[in-house]
């Protein structure tokens, strides 16, 4: 099946089930707050790198597209959070890993390697927060709840991979504890097909507003300038 | 799109991205645990009846199969728990709609009202738990895990409504949180097409082993058979 | 061992260590955030009543202390939330009441009882939140930190009862989530002599700034009057 | 006032307070469970070793104590987990320390310094893992209930310092969480007088058997003694 045959199929169902969503309530936007920060998820080697099991597709659209969020975030004192998965003890009486590794292999994901490493393509600068996280939500068993409110942050755009797993997880949870969500849609990929596609369609229809990258730089940029960034707190 | 034709086309897209993700070590079983309880999400009357902005399809299979699930459950001394969604302040300065009252049509989900009690025909029992949620997950702003923990329950098995909403949410926490994660197909819908295919496929890919109603059975006939349900602690 | 003894015996001890937390760095001022919340903790009739295993001392001082603030957070929109404690299921395969009743005896704690119902002298408006928790925490298994979160809180002004336990803990879990914490010295109490004075002194050296009701109101007294109140998402 | 003086003053407080607790249903012992595991709380040089404003006492009480603990709980596959606080960003527009920064002195425990490792005396094995947190409990902000549940864990043994801080806060969200807690008495410490006493009365009150060490040896040693460590999962 062709790449076009699957969203063309996909399409199909979407404008089927967003009538039905649309003419139920669903589907509405929430809009974006005033204080705004950026996470960027599992934007590591490991995952926009060629040659991993994680290894996604179309990083090509995706790193430019995260490095022309991020450097828009930085001139706005919007803050930048990158989000990694790594593991310490794949074998011992407890573990890290626990029982994600009967699903998927992060037992390949050790704590300190190249892999779990942030592509140097979009680096955190030294006063940007990276989390490591060890489930797929950025949120389950990390601080970036507490870093969220300590920071006065009220809505999360969310970026990276993969799409299925820690992007959709993050998207509810960040929808959960109360945080506007904002995805946009050039900055989000997977490694099979279709999944993007019905991941943000179900995102958009429940937990956050799916929008061009052009529509979240255009809002940042309607926050006020700021030159060195110092702690809101 | 008939619905045959929306299955079949899934089903392609499927069958690709199951080869991709075997080959890379995804989609591994993760098997039953030896203390497992029933989780029933969401199955209370604004989605098992008809009329509501939330009622689901396919109730005239996810009813019998669900009670079928609990009957065997109850025979065997694992804990059935229930868990609806409802609301006390829609409008006010604290709100526990909150910003999900923005995506969702969740003010008309009242505390109290017949819409949130759960559907007659599965009934919790009174020394069984209903929990009251306020978000997708029936993990999030709850005390489901301290219950889990404290019944030393190790697998859970998710059953309920929706597929794309709050089943697909609670999967994710519950696989999160340590649990393993079991669900039976025939106990899950949604409300529009497709939904309930694709994120099945997500939860078994990543999350949640899928199986037959028969499997899960058979799995807890395994147990020993118990005669009055008394607390495990 | 008279009340002013053990006032005493405490206070040198308090002076003491005093001395060592400031040179060391601790016991800084918090200070207010921006937009305050007043979260009430089992101001219940089991607490507030005589003739319970929970009751406690010093409600002569507490309730009108309690009117006072919400009568001044209610004037400037300042959100006013209630928690009390009760369980559903104390005996059964899960329960709500877990280990915890291995150690305090929570199974008189009914949901739907007048015990857990809050003392009406002090009693919720219908716009305000009456959250239901299970353990020590009134963030612990609830949704408190999301409806926080949503309504754009920084700042958590806690009251209520016990001091050497859920007061406490919920004083712990606030400062941890990332808000800022402070308590109003005459609006908590307990049951049981000397506690309330250690664990004000615990707090104020590592978790919350304790200060009087008077210092309190006039902060919420510098906010906008409010009229009526409505929600700020 | 002389250390033996406090201890009396104090002595003479927790006898009164204790006939009452006891007379109204608090003070129950929880007792060990079936599968233990040991948490050391911050055993790291800038606790354990003089010359840091965390500085702690009797660590020549508290080191050869989790020692014997945690030899006696490797020889009988009882997980042993280790728990460090420790800040990547102190100024930034999200920073990790957060407002808990407005409180106490964490601005000094750097990511990777020698401050933050736990002491060599009582170090883990590669096969043990490491959690840094970010805030008081070992629990808030950390995968640590998500390891203990993916190790079948019931019962968690609490070691560290501080006793008014960090110990307090873990052994409550222990409880909160469904485990059932036990504190070994000569295992924790803390940096100013009283602090020990009060708060292990307290947790023994309300949330957490306290114990002499040889009783919890006592308990470890009637599990099966185990060879090599693996996974339990």
């Amino acid at each position: 099946m062709a790449a076009d045959e699957i969203t063309e199929a996909l399409n199909r169902i979407f404008n089927a089930d967003s009538e039905l969503y649309k003419e139920r309530g669903f589907m509405r936007r929430v809009g974006f707050g005033k204080r705004p920060a950026v996470v960027n998820i599992d934007l590591a080697n490991a995952w926009t790198r060629p040659g991993s099991p994680f290894s996604c597709d179309h990083m090509d659209t995706v790193i430019p597209s995260v490095q022309k969020l991020i450097e828009t975030a930085r001139g706005h004192r919007v803050p930048v959070i990158y989000v990694t998965t790594a593991y310490q003890v794949v074998d011992g009486l407890a573990t890290d890993t626990g029982t994600w590794a009967r699903k998927v292999p992060i037992e390949s994901l050790a704590v300190g390697s190249p892999e779990v490493e942030i592509d140097s393509r979009i680096a955190p600068r030294p006063d940007e927060l990276l989390i490591t996280k060890k489930r797929a939500s950025a949120f389950h068993g990390t601080n970036l709840s507490s870093v969220l409110i300590g920071a006065g942050v009220d809505t999360v755009i969310a970026t990276g991979v993969t799409m299925a797993g820690c992007v959709r997880h993050t998207v509810e949870d960040a929808s959960a504890e109360g945080f506007r969500v904002i995805v946009p849609r050039e900055c989000v990929a997977d490694r099979v097909a279709g999944v993007v596609e019905w991941n943000l369609f179900d995102l958009d229809a429940k937990f956050a507003d799916v929008e061009s990258l052009d529509t979240v730089l255009g809002e940042i940029e309607k926050l006020p300038a700021g030159g060195e960034a110092r702690a809101a707190a």
